[in-house]
């Protein structure tokens, strides 16, 4: 048996390709076992709003919304996910794994842009509109090589991210660099993971942090 | 023959059943004969993306959207707007007519719901966001008793601002006050027009205010 103190908020952070749905549902199969009631959600998306939305922002060509339309499309529906989806979720005592959150918009529309520091301000600023200090007790951040991580995500069918696959490979060296400056600058939330691995030994990894935070503990 | 310096920006603002579009068509009439360019454009839309948000705003219950995220998707729809639609038409020498802009928002999202001064400053923020210091060359308020226009406005067929009207009617008031002290704070830009008169009174009004303001001139 397990012991689990209370719910907890996670979110898997990473480029193109580096396995995060993949470890969600790992994690997921774990807690599950363990007894652990889990809601499983993702941005853009994760409410039927936040899921129209993100219909909206995925569809069409590179330039069809300019980097603050985006911007505000996210945080738009970021707000309806967290509403809707991740409150109501942690209010019933579930855990929430969520595949991709803040960080994101920090990598993508921030770093990944090359953006300014007022345009880094707009940012941080839309997301304490939408959330005030309610941040993610934990967020995994796998870090895999774009040209490795691409080169997998383009090998699946159905693929949703059409749009930012197709950015060029600077784009995603800048989000990789977002991702660790991001981890660099709050350490105590987030965990960089090695994503270029057996995603069992990533897995495990996981478990190892969850542990050594006192979420999770075998009894 | 008239006189047209440099294309203007113009706005109208106002509750429902205020006659704005009545006002913005005679005006379009009125330029038109003059040999003006216009560009006849609306909020929230007045683009192809910021339509489809639009369509995402205006449809569903009242409490489909929380007023942040409202907030948020207003703002999107209208930087997109005038990323493409408001400031190509001003560069090629159009005078864009628009019903409705920024002052909606700040009287639907701020005063109608009795907003405090964090959600105001936000508003403006958000504002600050997408147009920096751009700002409508001239804004007219169209002033009307709520319950005259109400009655107006539910006399129509095919009318998309359902979720607005089906507020009660202290909303309604608040956003009249709101629009008026909107007015007060910005006299250079904002002349505020009662509007429970015949339509031709209150365009001949209008095209006072824009020879007075030096818009407008015959030659």
């Amino acid at each position: 048996m397990v012991q689990i103190k209370k719910p907890r908020f996670i979110t898997f952070e990473g480029g193109e390709g580096a396995g995060k749905s993949t470890q969600i549902r790992l994690l997921q199969a774990a807690l599950a076992a363990a007894g652990v009631p889990v809601c499983l959600t993702r941005e853009p998306g994760g409410s039927p709003g936040a899921e129209e939305i993100r219909t909206l922002l995925l569809k069409g060509g590179v330039d069809r919304w300019d980097a603050v339309t985006e911007l505000l499309l996210f945080s738009a529906a970021r707000r309806d996910h967290l509403v809707k989806t991740i409150y109501p979720a942690l209010a019933r005592g579930e855990w929430v794994l969520c595949d991709r959150f803040y960080d994101s918009t920090l990598a993508y529309q921030g770093y990944g842009y090359g953006c300014d520091d007022e345009k880094m301000r707009a940012v941080n600023g839309l997301y304490h509109l939408i959330a005030g200090d309610f941040k993610p007790d934990l967020t995994f951040i796998l870090d895999i090589d774009p040209r490795v991580g691409l080169q997998r995500s383009k090998g699946r069918t159905g693929n949703a991210e059409q749009r930012f696959e197709d950015m060029d490979i600077t784009f995603h060296e800048n989000l990789r660099r977002g991702f660790l400056k991001i981890a660099v600058s709050d350490p105590h939330r987030c965990v960089v993971i090695p994503a270029d691995r057996d995603p069992v030994l990533i897995a495990a990894d996981i478990m190892r942090v969850l542990k050594e935070k006192g979420f999770y503990a075998d009894a």
